[in-house]
């Protein structure tokens, strides 16, 4: 098999031009794509999750989510509070500022996905989303 | 948009997802994914590169291969050498141990992109690889 049809060097490699564009779209905003990947999460709940919850959305392990929350907590993106509700569960609520990068940060996202899907029809480039989340959604680990 | 049309956001999920269960299958051998990538061109080059030539085929900078290549000389699995007829190249060369990892590890690679594209019709997994080149190819940074 040649490098060029390895499905590990080839996601590797895609993400990789992906994201450095993103990245490079993003920086203005100064948050990462993981970033965005949380606030998304906020977005769409009406601004409170729990960890677990965002660590399963983005399909990351919860320590992973941990070190992504403490950093946009230090840039005040959102901030962590004890549930009132259940005093051992830690809420993460977005920020004024996390709330106010919503319509921009959409935008940025909007026009990178246009951009890098353009030679494709909406037929391919369905299959190819629907491709990639059967991929990220394989139970593969041996336990 | 939602998260999951998001290509950056499927790309990311899809490799971790694969490049978990590659590490996982590479552990006995000690390896990483991007130290495959590095053997890959190795072998297929009779066993010596230079460092640009692999940058390039790995869809990487430069810096990134001398972090990657100083890894692999501490294990043992290449040298680097100055290059004899031309004295301000420095040559990657495979050792003994970087040569005998071929067979195992090319079987590992099959075994894993058989499993991960198990799902999907040979005509599929031809266009997903082609559609991942692609992507990896475009040239988007603004400069």
């Amino acid at each position: 098999m040649q490098l060029q049809e390895c499905i590990n060097f080839l996601l590797t490699s895609a993400q990789h031009t992906v994201s450095q564009y993103l990245n490079q779209k993003l920086l203005p905003y100064d948050i990462t794509p993981s970033q965005y990947g949380v606030l998304h999460c906020l977005w769409i709940n009406n601004g409170t999750c729990i960890p677990k919850q965002i660590a399963k959305m983005l399909y990351l392990e919860t320590p992973t989510i941990s070190g992504i929350l403490d950093r946009m907590q230090k840039k005040e993106l959102i901030d962590r509070v004890i549930n009132t509700e259940n005093r051992r569960e830690i809420l993460v609520i977005i920020t004024e500022k996390g709330k106010a990068l919503e319509e921009p940060i959409k935008k940025i996202i909007n026009e990178v996905n246009d951009e890098v899907m353009k030679n494709f029809t909406k037929e391919e480039s369905d299959f190819i989303r629907k491709s990639l989340l059967q991929i990220a959604e394989k139970e593969l680990l041996q336990k």
